[in-house]
């Protein structure tokens, strides 16, 4: 086993978050306002915009065009719920006006869109997030803008400026994003583009850290390219050492973290699709286990451990929906709570809320408790609780163990540079106990030291001369911490430290 | 496969040795003495002293207040027999003055009891030893004394200066190894006990280097702490560079290694764990081959080199008690004298002594050769001519390859920086025959090469393109090496490197 690597500052703040995906559309109306009355507002008077009730379904219905009335006072009204949770963060998808109500479609970066409650909106929702220590992170669209925005409209009127802001072919048709005609691509090899969006002060992405945002999602980062992230995080970093910036990529990151100097982390699909795929049989636990193995040796511990664990999100399935059973739902929880990285947890899954592909997974939050699944609820706080009581899953290095053993089990162990701080995270997926002795090379949990199960699910283990024996029942985890007093034992008798 | 890393001439000398434990009292008497002259002696005469017979039973008796006789006047008389086995060192448990038989409870550090034969004694196996170009290890407890030492005593007391050597509570209690209060622990937060113990030239530690001995072994390191070995290791290595230092540490010493600067070696307890628990099935070839995996990478090569080797010590039941066969026994022997590490043997091992935890495995040493396993003592003999005809074997890297068979065995390669210098191990624990195609990552094993096992068992195999075609009989080893000429081959014919 190696030694832990370091991990700077920046990181260490970075991963001690539990972030909170909001669907700004769908999670709540402030003011306790109904979908109808707030959906006369004007900001709703658009061609071709459907209005919805909160508990109607979003199925059948115009994909984009389709408004609950969701806004940024209804989560500033919600904050007590989420510091319940346990969350110290909140992710937001797009908040600049478009005519969408995904808003990845913007007209203008510069404006919170009046749906949402405008810049005064966004103002309350920072003093409210701020006064409770938590952050908020915004999403940025750096690859394309709506075919209504005031720079494509004036490239297509003939602007010969502006239409080097866009790519057009000799044909007179342009690059769209994946094709898509709304979507106009930006062309981020023109400088002023650049300028307009990272580079100046009063660019995009300065321009909202510079009222008090705390960190940026970059959309679609594959198309973004690493170079761009490369410029966007010195010139930013200059100015905004603290803020986060972080991309968005659809499977494993590693070369954008092995290019050095771009994102602090990506939204960690990988983790995703490793966990589905087990948790569905589509894969082993050699796989399982040696996916997080991939992702610590690629990513680096700072980029792992800044990237975003997430399960779901507004463009997946629900988890309760992909894996079918809440039973394994729990199990696909716990990793995300404790494997490296920030858990990113979408809206409505600590409820267990259900949802199939986009646009059933953009449902409106149920606030009825009595639609809640409680023992989900009470899971995730616990597991968001054993969390933060504990720096090794918060930013603990990775060794994994599980592909050394027969069986259908993930067994990754988390510690710090700290003598003591560790955890020992065990996911047996079988039909059948995991009863083996596993040997473990972390020298702090030294010979006779007591393990108890942080799940109160498995019994209490003792080390036996770098070995622990384990029985953990079948499809269950377990989250072996050392018992005080040898939680915390520095390595050694701190008189000796002196 | 990674290329050697460069071993220091330190590490050379040390892993060049076998190192044979001792527990001074059980061992032998000097000068022919039988057990009831010997204990007749006024140095027996303590108050609970148990006397016994050299044959008698050591169960059912006080711990550490049945004496035998042995001494190191015992231990010089044998040394032929040592020299025969072919080690090359001896390791004692503590022989400073102490009341029990064990002597880790000390009344003075610096002199040898006179049950052991005082001071001269001491003199006089140095100097047999030394002329035998053998080296001497003695034991070192800095962690505690005995309740009746004079330091205590004068702490109890009341004196003011030594009571801080001690660690006091308000009511008057007092730190104790273990909460054994026969044993109160030395506050090595205190710069004069450092002084005593190991910084000033006249201390324990620099005082019996002075006299001749060789290296230091440390008991409980993991109560002495990382800081006090670094701050020994730097001041002792600048009067004694050529002293070992080593820890015992009952598991996983990768962070002591990792710290850098503390002890050369550690009692690698680790190998035992893994190796017991593969001879007994509770761990599977995969984990066997991953925890010496485990060992290089958290130990360094270096450190590992320069670690012991163990199966059974004073503290632990016999190898044969604990594996049940003679079968076992022999294949664990094979992997002590095989993998990277300097095998200690604790006395008695090589006959097959029996005997369960402690007191039992503290028997005296059996001289009639009528009770010896002949076969167990030849196998040794094999087994370090091996290993000390090959550097390889004592100095060499190691690259495990046996997780990556089917089957249940142990395969690794050792090699040094020195092309050809390399033995091929293959630990079958399997009751059928391990019959395979293995690739071999080693370049000087060219193709062609032929392979022979040293000793005897599996047939002879030659290198095909970089790979080899095993056959290696149930449960049995092979430790394979070139043929001559190519054992020594120098990568490339010795005409072309001049």
């Amino acid at each position: 086993m190696k030694q832990p690597t370091p991990v700077d500052d920046f990181t260490r703040k970075t991963a001690s978050q539990v972030v909170y995906q909001i669907f700004p559309e769908r999670f709540a109306i402030g003011g306790g306002l109904s979908s109808e009355a707030k959906l006369a507002q004007p900001a709703y008077d658009l061609p071709g915009a459907v209005k919805r009730g909160w508990d109607e379904s979003t199925l059948n219905q115009p994909w984009g065009q389709q408004f609950y009335g969701g806004d940024l006072d209804g989560i500033a009204d919600k904050l007590d719920y989420l510091t319940d949770l346990g969350v110290t963060g909140v992710y937001l998808t797009p908040v600049f006006s478009a005519p969408s109500n995904h808003k990845y479609d913007a007209t203008d970066f510069f404006s919170i869109d009046p749906m949402f409650g405008g810049e005064a909106a966004l103002k309350r929702l920072l003093a409210a997030l701020h006064s409770r220590g938590m952050t908020l992170t915004l999403d940025a669209v750096l690859n394309h803008v709506s075919d209504q925005h005031p720079w494509f409209l004036a490239a297509q009127a003939g602007d010969a400026t502006m239409r080097d802001w866009f790519t057009f072919r000799a044909d007179g048709s342009y690059l769209c994003w994946q094709d898509y005609g709304l979507m106009p691509e930006l062309n981020l090899a023109n400088p002023t583009v650049r300028d307009v969006l990272y580079r100046q002060p009063r660019s995009l992405v300065q321009h909202w850290l510079a009222q008090g945002i705390d960190n940026w999602r970059f959309d679609v980062a594959q198309d973004v390219g690493i170079q761009v992230a490369q410029e966007m995080a010195a010139c930013v970093g200059r100015n905004y050492p603290e803020a986060g910036l972080l991309g968005e990529l659809n499977g494993y990151s590693g070369a954008w973290f092995q290019a050095g100097g771009g994102f602090h982390g990506m939204m960690n699909y990988w983790y995703r699709t490793a966990t589905l795929a087990w948790l569905a049989g589509e894969i082993d636990a050699v796989q399982m286990n040696r996916s997080l193995q991939d992702a610590r040796e690629g990513y680096g511990l700072n980029g792992l451990l800044c990237s975003w664990n997430m399960l779901s999100s507004h463009d997946t399935p629900r988890l309760i929906t992909t894996v079918g059973s809440v039973e394994k739902a729990r199990l696909a929880l716990l990793m995300q709570l404790t494997m490296p990285g920030v858990p990113l947890i979408y809206y409505g899954e600590e409820i267990g809320m259900e949802g199939g592909a986009d646009p059933d997974c953009r449902r409106p939050m149920r606030w009825n408790e009595a639609e809640w699944n409680l023992a989900q609820r009470d899971w995730v706080k616990q597991l968001i609780a054993i969390r933060q009581a504990n720096p090794a899953l918060q930013y603990g290095d990775v060794t994994v163990l599980g592909d050394r053993l027969a069986g259908n089990a993930l067994v990754f162990l988390r510690h710090t540079n700290i003598a003591g701080e560790a955890a020992l995270v065990i996911v047996n997926l079988a039909d059948t106990p995991l009863e083996t002795r596993l040997l473990l090379p972390y020298s702090h949990w030294y010979d006779g030291v007591p393990l108890r199960d942080a799940l109160g699910n498995a019994g209490e283990a003792r080390m036996q001369a770098g070995s622990v024996q384990l029985a953990i029942p079948p499809r269950s985890a377990a989250v072996y911490e050392a018992v005080e007093p040898y939680k915390n034992y520095t390595f050694f008798k701190p008189r000796n430290l002196r």
